[in-house]
């Protein structure tokens, strides 16, 4: 079974979250969820999923989790101020495991300078970001190039979520 | 007098709104609030203040307009997911009249590759996306470069709203 890093902060996609981090339980996989502040309720940007952050970057390592999870919604844009979740993202892209990034959350990425030359889709406000990333965007329900496994938006949930779980071990 | 065109939509900035909206008014200028629907009341992300749209892109012409006025927030993001949003404002830096952009509002521009080779502020989360896309990043409370004045945040307001009434006649 694998352990998952969550990141997330306030404003993410509820379903984004939610369905695949149910999918992923329910496989027997565990997760930790790591944001901006430990012990903070963090809520979803639609419905108010709430979400107990349990670690911040500084406080985990990479080497202790087998993949990491960043849900969507506007909780990418607000973890990329946070230098130690940038950095720890872009260190985790190059360790070589499972990323599986879905909507917004290529934007992490882009902070981290951890696309270029990589394939990759998101929602469609941030192709343009992608493409300036020096990334190839496409236009496909998933994407996956390496370890990064990427979708576009809740309507890509169920594929999103078989892709991801294939890469869980 | 000028006219001044506030390209907005829901999840605004509430104070990156109305303080600008409420100095250039108080100064004689007239402002049409164009969004994705017209008609429709959006809402700003923190204290939910109201916006009435007034046109569509679609309804308006740069002609008729003096200055263009993009606030943040999550707007901005949500603005450029429509094509006639972005070839309005692309065509609007063309023109060569005044661009007033805060926070997230430059993400518009980077979708409609009118940044490149410019010098530019904006929210901390966007500064790389703003390199991707050509630009020149600059720390500062207020870059002026050619038609485009910019600034990074709410606590920039005053300096903001006194660079923007300096460009409107």
């Amino acid at each position: 079974m694998s352990k998952v890093a969550v990141m997330i902060t306030d404003m993410f996609e509820d379903d984004e979250y939610a369905k695949p981090a149910a999918a992923f339980t329910k496989a027997g996989h565990q997760l930790v969820h790591v944001g901006l502040k430990a012990g903070a309720t963090v809520k979803g940007v639609k419905k108010g999923t709430p979400v107990k952050v349990e670690k911040t970057a500084r406080e985990v390592k990479v080497a202790d989790f087998d993949a990491l999870f960043i849900p969507g919604g506007y909780s990418p844009d607000r973890l990329r101020v946070d230098e130690d979740v940038v950095k720890w993202a872009r260190d985790f892209v190059k360790s070589g495991k499972p990323v599986c990034l879905i909507c917004h959350a290529a934007q992490l990425l882009i902070t981290a300078q951890a696309l270029k030359g990589r394939k990759v889709t998101g929602w469609k406000s941030i192709i343009q970001d992608i493409k300036n990333a020096g990334a190839e965007f496409l236009d496909q329900e998933v994407v996956e190039d390496g370890n990064l496994v990427s979708s576009r938006s809740p309507a890509d949930l169920p594929a999103f979520i078989k892709a991801c779980l294939k890469r869980l071990k």
